[in-house]
């Protein structure tokens, strides 16, 4: 018998954050390979305390577990599950050819760090100091190399619907990128990017997680008064 | 018999960056794996070529070849030399306990999303933007950020020299990481810290590696008149 796979979720975000999670990435990769997990919604509290530390260094989400295997970083943990074996009936999330297997291994290393980087720095200007002189004086070269990674990554879909062919682990970590450009129009005004994170997203198991993250969120917002 | 490897690297880098280019975290892990290899240099023309650009999209060094296997991106590569069955009298870049295997893959992911995404952002302001007023405004939130990320790592070395119990793949690329702030204070200062870099610096394959980075910069450095 399979040991119960556990991932850890915040109980809620700010709005602006909702969907950005990077437990969505896991989970999403969770549906797509039928595998059955539980979510253990981690609190503040939880997150500070010296036992999550143990588990989560920098006390953020998602924690996996898996029997004795404890995995953090959303990237390791996507990349744990697309390695299992694929259930039948389910996506292969790593191609089995070798070729486009390290494709798409180097490409979910690349969505986390020749995407994400600027991505982020993008959004922080955009979420924590959007009318700070800083933020303002800053923000045009930012947008600029993201712009231009972003060229990058839409040449990749000249000839193939996915990053390595078949939609793979890869494109699960790159659509999360993407994800936090949600507030520009730097994807929908990019005809092959918003093509590629509609049929990404489109996805039965894209959608499932995307719920149940969300429910979560509603479920625990914070009262108004 | 086993297929050449092949790595690429830079002709040549400012001094600034000279021991900091990645490749040389793909040498180390070579050099540390025991595993023979060619490096390729790669120009500014080569780099721009159609072809380089279909194994490395975005124009950087290191690209990995090994027969029919094309990689790019540093930890994809340290990663995929790490699970290579280790030769007798070299270094075990992956533990075979699942527990502490799975410490090191996601410290590996962690040096890369963890910690470098705001030592990345501190380097560009020290390298690219010192005098600017957006940076200055900038920087010592950003010093503050990163301080506080570097104090959660020096903490994973209370109870064990390696950050997954013996030397691997996951401090090789945070030494990695942690050398772009060598222009400042930072890990000089902290002595866990210092101690941690100085032992993996210490060990004669980052020592061979780092030498054969400078060597060919040297051949090649712009001449002055």
């Amino acid at each position: 018998m399979a040991a119960t796979i556990q991932v850890t979720a915040l109980q809620w975000a700010p709005p602006q954050f909702q969907g950005q999670v990077r437990d969505l990435a896991v989970r999403w990769a969770l549906e797509e390979a039928g595998l059955e997990y539980e979510v253990r919604l981690a609190g503040d509290d939880l997150r500070q305390s010296a036992d999550y530390r143990r588990a989560q260094p920098f006390g953020q989400v998602p924690v996996y577990t898996e029997g004795d295997i404890e995995l953090f970083e959303s990237g390791a943990i996507v990349l744990h599950i697309a390695e299992k074996p694929a259930l039948p009936g389910h996506t292969v999330l790593l191609p089995a050819d070798p070729r486009a297997r390290a494709r798409a291994k180097a490409w979910l290393f690349a969505a986390l760090n020749s995407l994400d980087v600027d991505i982020t720095a993008l959004g922080d200007i955009d979420h924590w100091a959007p009318n700070e002189p800083w933020g303002i004086a800053r923000r045009p070269e930012l947008e600029q190399m993201v712009r231009s990674r972003l060229e990058i990554l839409a040449a990749q879909f000249d000839h193939q619907p996915y990053l390595a062919g078949d939609f793979s682990a890869a494109d699960i970590m790159t659509i999360m990128v993407l994800r936090a450009l949600r507030h520009t129009t730097l994807i929908t005004g990019n005809a092959t990017l918003r093509a590629y994170r509609d049929r990404c997203e489109a996805r039965p198991a894209f959608q499932r997680s995307l719920a149940a993250q969300l429910r979560e969120y509603a479920r625990h917002a914070p009262s108004s008064n």
